[in-house]
This record gives C-alpha cells, sequence and structure tokens, in this order.
C-alpha cells in the first residue's frame, strides 16, 4: 500500500544488497516514517522481540529472513544441523503468542532439513523466506476479496450510507506485508468505490490503532475515526457500527480467537447487539494442536512501562503514580461463540472445528 | 480520606473566610497537590467545566457553593428572584450528563424560595450548601456499610485469599466528599482488615482511574493494580475478578445506569463470566424523570484533544496522526438487564423499577 503516495511493502530484500533486509520501523510512526536495516540473527530477533516489526504475517516473515541472515555467520559443514535447529529454537522464543512465528520457522526449517553445506542452507532459506513473503501478500489479497462480499452485502443494505466497520489493534497492511487482514476487505471496497467509514480503537497500551490504523488508513484516503477503546459499546448500542472486523495471532482448530487485548470486550458487544464480528486470518494463523483458547495459549505479559507511561510525539509522559503497580497483559481470547465467522485465504468459514476442518483439510 | 496521612474532603469551607470554598485541583493529581480556592459563581462553574471538580456528587456539591457565591454579588433585592433563577439555570449547563448537578440545584433553589434580601439569600444558600454535602458524606458512608457485607460474603467463600474487585473511572472519595461511592465499600472492607485488592480499570482517555483511584488507593494503603481498559474480559475470564463495582453519574428509575464510556463492556464481561457487576450510588444520581437510558440519557462528548494527546507528569504527548479525526464520547449505558444491584444509601437494590420504587418510595 501507500506511504506519501509511493508503494511499499514492510519488508523487501536491499535491491542493492541481497544480505541487508529493509523494514519500516513501526516503533517510530506515525510521527516518523524510518527504514532501517537488518544485517543478522540478532537484528531480526530483535526486531521482533521489541515490536519494531508486528502483527502476525509480519512476525512470521521476519523471522523467516532473520534465519537465512543467521545462515550467512560462517558455519562449520559439520555443525550445520545443530546450528539449524538451535537458531530455530531461539527465534521461536521472540515473542510467544502469534502462531505464525513457529509456523514460520517450522516451515523454513522444513525447507532445510538434509541440507549439505553452509552455502546451500543459505539459499535454500532465503527462497523460503521469499516464497513465505509471496504467500502472506497471496493469503492477504484473498482475505481481501472474500471480505469485501460482506462489505458489499451491507453497503446494498445501507443504499449509499456509509458502512461503519469498527477495527481493533492494527491487523493492516503494517501487520502483514500488504493488503492487511482485517483492513484488506476494507482497502478493497474503498476501492471499488463503496462508501466506508472505519471506527479505529487506540488500542492501549501501545496504541496501534491511533498510530499505525489511523495512519494507514489516513494514507490511503479511508474514512475514519479514531476512538477510546471504551468507546465501542456505546456506538453499537446507538446503531454506529454494521460489523466488527479484527485480525488474530492465533485461533485454535475449534475458531476460539486470540488476538490484541480487548477484542473480546468488542466482540460481547457486538453480540449484545446483532452486529456481525469477523475475524479475518491467514491459515497460517491457525494452530491446529490447539482446541481450548482461553486455557491453552499463552498470553504474552509486557512491560509494565507502557501502560505507566503514554508514549507519544513529543516523547513519554507518566501516567500512573510511582507507588502504584501495573499489570500488562498482550493479548486475550475470544472465544468461538462469539464470532460470526473467519474470514481465510480460501474463504469464509464458520468459527468451529468442523467448518474449519472442512475448509483446511486438517 | 487521607492524602500525605492528613485527613481531606474534596470541597470546605475556608476556616478564616467563609466566602473562599477551597478544593483540591483535580487535574493536577496524582503528580501534583494542589488547592484551589472559588471566590465567584464563575469560579465555581469553571472548576465543574474543565473538570478541576468531578464525579457526581462532588460536581453538586460543588455547584451549591457556586451558587452561594454568586449570592455574594451585590444584588437588588427587587431583581432578587429573576438573579436567583438565571443563576441556577446557567449553573445546570456546565457539565450535561450528571443528573447530581441539576439536582443540587434544585434543591438550593428550593431552599431560597420566597427569599426577601440578597442577605437572606447568602445564608439560605450557604446553609443548604453545608447541608447538602453533609447528606453527601452520609451517603458514602451508609453506601460503604451497604457494600461492605457483599466484599464480606465473598471474603468468607475466598478464605482469606484476596478479594479482586475491578473498577472503572473514579467513584472514589475524591469524586464525592469522602469515602466515595463504588470506593465506600472497598475502604470499609481494608479498614476492617478485609484482604483486597482492586484492579483499577486506567479510564482513558482522562486516566481517572491511573491519576485518581489509584492515587487515593495508595494514600489509603489498599492492595491495587492499575490496568488498561482492554484487560477486564481477560481478567474475568480467567478467575481474578470476584466482582465488578462502578459508580454512576446517572440512573433511571428503571435501573439502566449511565457511568464512564466503556462501564457497558465490563457489565457484559461480567455477565458472561457470572460475576456480580454492582453500581454504588446515592439516590441524587437517580433521575426518576427517566425510563429509557440508552435513549434518554444525554451522552457528553467532549474535546478530542483529550483522545488525540495523553497528558501526563511530563505534559501532553501527541497519540493520534494530525489528518485523523476522533470522537470522545463521555458516558456510557449499562442497561439494567447486565447489572445485578444497585448500592444506595438506604441498601442494596435490584436494578429494576418495581425495587427502585418500593426502597425510594417515588
Amino acid at each position: 500500500m501507500r506511504i506519501n503516495g509511493q508503494y511499499f511493502e514492510t519488508i523487501w530484500v536491499d535491491r542493492n544488497n541481497k544480505e541487508k533486509i529493509k523494514i519500516i520501523d513501526q516503533q517510530k510512526l506515525p510521527f516518523h516514517f524510518e527504514i532501517k536495516s537488518l544485517s543478522t540473527f540478532n537484528d531480526a530477533f530483535s526486531a521482533i522481540k521489541d515490536m519494531t516489526v508486528r502483527g502476525a504475517p509480519l512476525i512470521g516473515v521476519t523471522a523467516a529472513f532473520g534465519l537465512y541472515l543467521a545462515m550467512l555467520d560462517k558455519i562449520n559443514n559439520e555443525k550445520l544441523p545443530d546450528f539449524i535447529s538451535s537458531t530455530c529454537e531461539k527465534m521461536k522464543t521472540a515473542r510467544p503468542t502469534a502462531v505464525n512465528l513457529a509456523w514460520a520457522v517450522d516451515w523454513v526449517e522444513n525447507e532445510l532439513r538434509g541440507v549439505q553445506s553452509a552455502e546451500e542452507a543459505r539459499q535454500l532459506a532465503f527462497d523460503a523466506a521469499v516464497k513465505l513473503k509471496a504467500m502472506e501478500v497471496g493469503y492477504s489479497n484473498s482475505i481481501g476479496e472474500h471480505g469485501l462480499q460482506l462489505i458489499e452485502e451491507i453497503a446494498q443494505q445501507k443504499n449509499g450510507a456509509p458502512v461503519n466497520i469498527l477495527t481493533h489493534c492494527n491487523a493492516g497492511w503494517l501487520a502483514c506485508i500488504d493488503w492487511g487482514t482485517a483492513t484488506a476487505p476494507i482497502y478493497k471496497a474503498h476501492q471499488k468505490g463503496i462508501n466506508v467509514h472505519v471506527w479505529v480503537d487506540e488500542t492501549r497500551p501501545r496504541n496501534q490503532g491511533s498510530k499505525l490504523t489511523a495512519y494507514e488508513l489516513a494514507q490511503e484516503g479511508v474514512p475514519h475515526t479514531v476512538i477510546p477503546d471504551n468507546t465501542g459499546g456505546h456506538l453499537m448500542q446507538h446503531g454506529m457500527v454494521d460489523m466488527v472486523l479484527v485480525g488474530s495471532d492465533r485461533t485454535t482448530r475449534t475458531g476460539d480467537v486470540c488476538n490484541k487485548i480487548g477484542t473480546y470486550l468488542k466482540a460481547l458487544a457486538a453480540r449484545d447487539n446483532n452486529i456481525p464480528f469477523y475475524v479475518a486470518l491467514p491459515s497460517s494463523s491457525i494452530d491446529f494442536k490447539l482446541s481450548d483458547g482461553i486455557n491453552e495459549i499463552p498470553i504474552e505479559q509486557r512491560d509494565a512501562d507502557e501502560v505507566r507511561f503514554a508514549l507519544g510525539k513529543e516523547g513519554k509522559t507518566q501516567l500512573v503514580p510511582n507507588g502504584s503497580p501495573v499489570a500488562n497483559y498482550g493479548f486475550d481470547v475470544t472465544p468461538a461463540r462469539l464470532v460470526s465467522g473467519l474470514i481465510t485465504e480460501l474463504g469464509i468459514c464458520e468459527a468451529n472445528e468442523k467448518a474449519i476442518k472442512k475448509m483446511f483439510g486438517k
């Protein structure tokens, strides 16, 4: 998608140096647009851990390129199998909740199975990362096409009045490579001339909504309004939301959806007001091993300072008195019973084990 | 309650000068403790409007003292009736949602009915304000005693483990005169040696939770943890909340509860997880004229800059890009069906018209 009118993806190989991977520094957005270079495994690991890159699909692709960068080290051919497996293990620890990270690492590791030399490993890892990136772009594009149908149906009922879509956090193209997951249907609808308006939850504590989603919607010219996370229920009670559309960091094979903390509260409000609640996700975000999202998905607890301070254009400002403890859970789980459907690259699927199994054959 | 070990109320008459009313500047808390003087009607009106004082009971008492300060003007005795009624009308416009404001103004106006001279008006208005203040303290104290029983019942089941209470915004003694509404039962329980722990919603956009509730709980030594507003649902799903306890800016005669934006979302999560959801309020917050909270209570829309910026110890920092619009609704309405009960000065009452009528005889 576009930034200042120029087309970008969130991660790419430097066109002059195949050993440098370029990313957009998402910690600096929306007030500064900066491109960063990754040259080593540690660069990629840190970029994931400190959220310079974030969003389940982008985390996975960055991890894949990080494994490729690891293979650029001088590795003794005999030690190669151990090096590959320990590097892959380490990469998986960068963040605990998004399943794409482990999925992408497993994918690359599988491509490297039986590899004989560091040189071969390097080439295969590079190819795997590039292929994974292309796959994620394709997934987002397909999610956009499938989700577009839902927006078109609502638009027909609304007779030209704006279709109001509420989203939480950033499941936009910045979280992916291009298009996004939750935003893909919105961009497709906007490009088709449908009158869409997006309610953007600011998404405390890190404000990915106000800082990233609002920014990318503005760059594409999509009408939107930023709201505090507390606001969605009131809007839904008053007929001001036609659809809730969010992403997912991990979804179980039974359709329980783990996403940014606060998503569950919006799902409850959508149900209470008969508003459709859809989750857009590539199948790489489905964890087919898990059946009980609330009890089985590990929820990352992040630094208290993310809550204690707000971080904005002018820097940090303290919101919590020194003597008061803080808790900072990164995600919550929306039970499948509250989910109207999953918008995936293969089509729209009910959020239950049978439908998911039928669509993905697993 | 105490600040730095010293006993305070939120509003008082200067002991050396009856024509000065003292308040705590709640815009500056928790990082600066400052006392402000009100000498005129406009001082009081502005203090309510700009939220130097806030919280339904405190707004009402400040309005009453503001009417007294108005009577200190040199008023022609013939023009007195008009002056009183226009002053009262104007005071009611300071903020639109809390019903206590209109209720307190009506109370003072009623005390002034048939008054003959400015001097008499002055004395009657002063007495009315002092009496209203004492009433509100009494209400909070009684709410505390009634709510304490609920906490004691939970404590018995928990066998010494902490009773975890989630609250939203500040319905603490800072919102009242002393004790608070939602916090009154908590302070009573803590003073009685019950192991209580409070989850404090930070309450964007103005952070009354992290700035005021956390501050006052810390000053009284009550264990607590500040959380983003997005967090409560996750905690409830994992058995980490025993009770939700909030205040109210206006409650209908049918038990619909208007409170700080986001309260409704917590009520939904409490219901979904079978957790009791109680609202603590003096009867001065009940609007007996209204039966449909969602459609009849006017919801204040506040300045977009409250959302666009976070305001903390180091000043303001911008969170939303310049090109993105913002909406800032101050309150939402929790339908009576989600409310386990109302904790009032007369006792605990079911949230329905019959029970409220029975308790208050209206």
